[in-house]
């Protein structure tokens, strides 16, 4: 127990360092002055280097070897056994990458984002070519820190889908393209013209601070600023941070901002007892998407919650949407259409601009694409999937941040999300039969406990696949719960 | 040299360490979520104590050990040789207190200030007195760290002032105490009910806004926000924030703001060369507090300033000052007005409320006042030193926070900040002979310019005494320009 105990301290402090860098990563984002970025990275480079340096410390290594035994005759459900399972895990992966080469993928992902920025802006995208060259080089180098898997792209899918394999996301999205493609081309016309217009941000504001409250979060424990790109972060589970943007010329805000409280939500119900360990999150991005995705459409884009909230948002504009009754307003805000930014695309358009980017990565780290033709496959697909022209690189293939950081492998969960966050909202239903009536009365309370009690407290405790069968009883990625999902609303969206 | 490099290299990384500390202080006082404190006291321990083993490893010590024959052979002033010498003294008086007495410290200072903050809510110094009792014991086990001095409250004094004896501060004070309550005495009575009335905030801020880029602060280097308690930090010399607090009654942000702007000057014009080294701060509090003494009062309250900038002033708030003209608005910054409250204080009673913490600190110190006592100690010299009666200990013992948190030897490098401002200022009015008509026209960046150039941007490389005499010649801390400056001002206030 005194090796618990020792294992347990050093994991608090270096989960207090991780927050400390999470803070300085939020601040940079959201009021840092801009001549602060290089003193800025210099902290967060030194604070990654020494999180790093204690997390892969060998003494590490010697207290989980020296707790096998104890971990034996513990409850697998127990927090303590979960504990030292995941962070074996977690240490033996961080010890198979060599500290030089993780220095220089930090490095190439800094000047990889610094030349993205500019050679979006300037719709360059031969400027940005070396970069992105560079990263995917230091991403094979970094596969083969890894026994080989079914496939390569397998190495970088694990860092944000754990346990995940490339067959298997194949084997998803071979099932989602063709009905996905199907669903968008059938998809019904529907008026949202009275969805653009002038919508004062402070008026926004207001409306979707009047949200987060009835959500679930505790006073106190959060808070919301205006951002650029919106993100969640958090440092506690009594301290989480939410983002979103106001644009002046539609209400996007509003499922932005419940996009990024369904993190929130996430992070805020994680269990105390797992505070300042490596429990304290989501088992993976995916799982962490899921509820994202429930709270900005599950809920977000449904009937019964907009029969409480629509009242108020007229309210809010009512000479923008006096005049709108609340079936065109639902319609509305439940249309296909096709586009050609990613971060922009509608529930039933969002999961083909993922699977265009799944499998030109796994081209790239193949080695499948040549690189200097990226743009021109990016377009051609582009118009296969969805039927769009792109009329520039800045709106094609350099849109996403992703790859100028190196982040790839990270985009499948994106449609994860959307397919998981259907499976266990089947669970949902059945656990509360009388949701669309809480919904419609307002009560968001019943549905934010459940999902906190069965899935937000459990932290980093179980794998994806262990969380998810947990839940549902089935460890499966089934497609067919979202697909069945949007097929219903586009047929509720043909005209009667 | 590759020791130099070494050394530079260590030294960086704790830089860096520090400032992350320094944004998550910064971010806990301007923006976190309340129920965030228990995560970021945790943070700011672990990064605290990762700060302290860091620079306290022996490597530190034996670097500086083979780095003595390269430093003997450098310039004195240069910035490698003052590198050594002051990571030097750093390092030997960090070494000398042994880690647990500075964790008790700490975890006493953070008890202290919850206890302070209830105490001081209920007006109930009794509930305080365990924790004071607590701090002050923590403060002679402290001082039996270091060699005997003068007097054991110079170990105190030496962590804000280094260099500086309590006998040395002894004498200035005995100058000024009896010259300060004459001059208080014997001020004139001016009309200043136009300050207090209805200030909206936005309207202040605003106008301070406005003040700030001619002051000398570069685009994109520097924020504002409120805050309960004023004050200044800093991550870079282009990352500086300032704080400050709008009050619906009053125009005191106008000057709370260049109080802060002054620590913010200094910051900012730190040489790029001293970044992440020990070197990139101000040689000692008082030093600092000069500067903004500077700007908040010789610059902030002067006739030739508000030339410029009255007209500004009334323009934001044309009811209140309309009518005032600027001979009346001068006078009324400028007056002698004997009240209970520190942080209210004008510029000439201001150093009395010092001198008596000062005396009262070595007092508890010495053990010569029974901490029981000290209510009753503190009304019968509030009375002595300014004539004022003391209502209630909220208002009179219990004001502060410097007590709570262990901050005893603070109070004192506020009254040498004003003494020293003047012994600075002299220097300016050599070097710019036309000041007055600059500051008058609008234009403060050659003062500004001035003060980066001949004192700011040496950072720590000189001891206060060394960096003083650099500036005016001699190393002597001269209470009379001080008492001139207060006396030429009453003698201005005198009806004509």
């Amino acid at each position: 127990m005194d090796d618990l105990r020792t294992l347990r301290g050093r994991l608090a402090e270096i989960s207090d360092l991780s927050r400390a860098a999470g803070v300085l990563g939020w601040e940079q984002r959201v009021s840092m002055p801009p001549l602060g970025t290089e003193s800025r990275a210099e902290s967060l480079a030194t604070l990654g280097r020494v999180i790093h340096d204690r997390f892969t410390d060998p003494e590490i290594g010697r207290l989980l070897h020296r707790l096998s035994a104890l971990e034996e005759s513990l409850d697998y459900d127990s927090d303590d056994a979960s504990l030292i399972r995941v962070t074996r895990r977690d240490y033996e992966k961080a010890c198979r990458v060599p500290t030089e080469l993780r220095v220089e993928m930090t490095r190439a992902a800094a000047s990889g984002h610094h030349a993205w920025v500019e050679a979006r802006k300037n719709d360059d995208f031969a400027s940005f070519l070396p970069y992105l060259r560079r990263n995917v080089e230091l991403k094979r180098r970094y596969i083969e820190c890894f026994e080989p898997a079914d496939l390569p792209y397998t190495a970088l899918l694990d860092d944000y889908e754990p346990g995940m394999t490339t067959t298997e996301v194949r084997d998803v999205f071979a099932t989602l393209r063709p009905a996905l493609t199907e669903l968008v081309r059938n998809a019904p016309e529907v008026d949202a013209s009275f969805l653009h217009g002038a919508f004062d941000p402070e008026a926004q504001r207001r409306f979707v601070e009047r949200l987060l409250p009835p959500l679930g979060f505790v006073d106190g424990a959060w808070r919301l600023d205006p951002t650029a790109h919106p993100f969640c972060t958090s440092f506690s589970n009594r301290d989480v941070r939410l983002t979103t943007r106001y644009r002046h010329d539609d209400l996007e805000s509003v499922w932005s901002t419940l996009h990024e409280a369904g993190h929130g939500l996430y992070a805020h119900g994680i269990a105390d007892s797992l505070m300042r360990t490596p429990l304290g999150g989501a088992p993976s991005l995916g799982v962490n998407e899921s509820q994202s995705r429930t709270w900005e459409n599950l809920v977000g884009r449904s009937r019964p919650f907009w029969t409480h909230w629509y009242g108020p948002l007229q309210e809010t504009f009512p000479e923008q949407l006096g005049n709108v009754d609340l079936d065109a307003f639902v319609r509305a805000i439940n249309r296909a259409e096709p586009g050609l930014i990613r971060v922009d695309a509608d529930e039933t358009t969002y999961s083909l601009h993922i699977i265009l980017r799944f499998e030109l990565e796994q081209d790239l780290i193949d080695g499948t694409v040549p690189l200097d033709d990226l743009p021109e496959i990016w377009n051609a697909r582009m118009k296969e999937f969805l039927g769009v022209d792109v009329p520039s690189n800045s709106d094609g293939v350099l849109q996403d941040v992703h790859w100028s950081g190196g982040g790839i492998g990270y985009f499948p969960t994106y449609a994860l999300g959307n397919v998981i966050s259907l499976q266990i909202w089947a669970k949902v239903r059945e656990a509360l039969p009388d949701l669309d009536d809480q919904l419609a009365a307002g009560d968001l309370l019943q549905l934010s406990d459940w999902l906190r009690d069965n899935l937000y407290s459990l932290g980093r405790k179980f794998t994806p696949k262990e969380t998810l069968e947990r839940l549902t009883g089935s460890d499966a990625i089934d497609p067919q719960p979202y697909l069945a999902y949007l097929s219903d609303k586009m047929a509720s969206l043909a005209p009667a």
